[in-house]
């Protein structure tokens, strides 16, 4: 009997750095004051961490993480989902846990005792809805091989790994174990590249990672034409369509493109007023992949994904503050 | 020289349960699922804290306390402010302090170290916009005496006591000692009754302390009836006039009453879209005590008020997500 003829516990195992969001308003000054790169995400020390909190505003906690935010707006559209991330034994880590686990996503990965604390990602969020991350990777960093719960990847029909993973040291390990015990059960493996900063980081890697073991690609055009280091995003996307089955490739404001082989399809965005755009690539990799489980068109998963990205723009914080189960089965089948 | 002359170094010093919120939406039904009392504040244990949080959707963890509210709020406004109360020292402290610093409120109470934990308010917000708060005391528990720092309370024209500080034990004697020290300086004192279920716990403490203690009173009309134990409103005006150089007198969607001698000011609300009614009231303190100390007519004070309350009722959360200073500026002086 062939693996897929059994259907999967999950539709989708998100693996990231599970880091909790202190969210706060700031105007464009304070930015360039602190030296950050608007709309980047940098990776700061502890000390950094805390002289650049000292110097917000008041913020709010909400948990985040890239493939942590995936998980629970897919879990918010209906998705059955797991997540594999680590926090610390902490405040804040349980403050993750209970965010993630009252969505209904499984979440297994053991917290770290008496280590670094939760991570944290402090963001800026200019009067244009841009936010500026600058994350603390805290117990992430102890992310490993072991954290990968072969038992839970086989069983999930998509196993969505976060490039912002590549950074904490072990995690790229890790990645190859999950990707080599998603196919061997007969699964898909899908990657988001994060950051065009994060893929400059790691792009031999990635590139590796991307033509060996992905099936499904996430990308906004800066990150896939960084990754490829071509300047024409047309160029770009030739050279995606070679490696995977299937690259997400998002324009914000303009939509998506779905490639598939020979075939592109051009999704619209569905227009919201923009007051944080914390979150959007990840609610739509969200949308895509609980369409893409629930056997949905092509065409039906890219609006999926622009529906779950319009949601978590038109507020701060990068998790929905409605259920979208409705938006889901308004699609059809 | 008298006290008064010289101009205080604070406006407003808030004492009061430094508290962290965690604030979800739930439907009516997870209220009456946790036999919980609809728009009142309850006091509740460890073990419970654990329970209802285990049942909560997702939160977003912002600073919260009603006096501290109030601070923020003031400082928000324009206002110089100082705040006494006690969190712990762990990441849930560290996020108060920061939040309510950041905005410019002097903080001297030195966190609890090695006790309880930072308390926090789990507050579940109705479809209506209705907030009904369960608050873990924790380190509020071991606020006392100590904790009144009487150089502060000297210098700050108006010490604003948080009704709900009645419920830890020490904090009656910090309360009066608070009180005294005020008026040794020449200055004023504030008291909100926070809650007709607080004041029903200690309404001869209240009444005592009302009569002998306090210049300014805080209420809205549930509060007010349940300490001088009147069922119609207006009787409960007439004793609040004799306790008290001025009573505000909130009431919802009616605005307010400026309750001065024979005077009574009607101060209509300012409309705005409900969706979350945690810290009307503390809002509508911090405006009209920002007016008063800056010198305005009673009528603007209230009008301060609502348009405070009017801001923070319009989002998720107690504290502004906007800076007032223009809403000050523009009453003229």
């Amino acid at each position: 009997m062939c693996a897929e003829s059994v259907r999967p516990r999950f539709d989708i195992l998100g693996i990231g750095n599970a880091i909790v969001d202190v969210v706060a308003p700031v105007h464009e000054a304070f930015l360039s004051r602190h030296g950050m790169r608007k709309g980047a995400m940098t990776l700061i020390a502890a000390a950094d961490a805390d002289r650049i909190y000292a110097a917000m505003p008041p913020g709010q906690e909400t948990s985040g993480g890239s493939a942590a935010n995936t998980c629970a707006v897919a879990a918010h559209l209906g998705a059955r989902a797991a997540y594999l991330g680590k926090v610390a034994d902490d405040q804040l880590g349980r403050v993750f846990r209970h965010d993630i686990s009252s969505v209904g996503v499984h979440h297994p990965t053991r917290p770290l005792a008496g280590g670094a604390p939760t991570a944290r990602c402090l963001i800026l969020v200019t009067p244009d809805g841009q936010r500026t991350m600058n994350t603390f990777l805290g117990a992430c960093i102890n992310f490993d091989e072991e954290d990968i719960d072969i038992a839970v990847v086989s069983d999930a029909a998509v196993t969505y790994l976060e490039g912002y993973l590549f950074d904490p040291p072990a995690a790229q390990r890790a990645f190859r174990k999950a990707a080599a015990a998603a196919h061997s059960a007969g699964r898909r493996v899908a990657l988001s590249l994060s950051d065009p900063f994060c893929v400059d980081r790691h792009r031999a890697a990635f590139r590796d990672l991307v033509a060996a073991d992905v099936d499904i690609l996430f990308a906004n055009e800066a990150e896939v034409c960084s990754l490829y280091e071509r300047n024409e995003f047309e160029a770009a996307v030739s050279h995606a369509r070679q490696d995977v089955t299937l690259a997400c490739l998002t324009r914000s404001e303009q939509g998506s493109l779905v490639v598939s082989g020979a075939d592109i399809i051009e999704v619209p965005p569905v227009p919201t007023e923009v007051i944080d755009t914390t979150g959007a690539g990840d609610a739509y990799a969200a949308g895509f992949l609980t369409g893409l489980t629930a056997g949905r068109t092509l065409a039906q998963c890219g609006q999926l994904g622009s529906i779950a990205a319009a949601e978590v723009i038109s507020h701060y914080g990068a998790r929905p503050q409605r259920d979208l189960r409705g938006e889901t089965l308004a699609l059809g089948s």
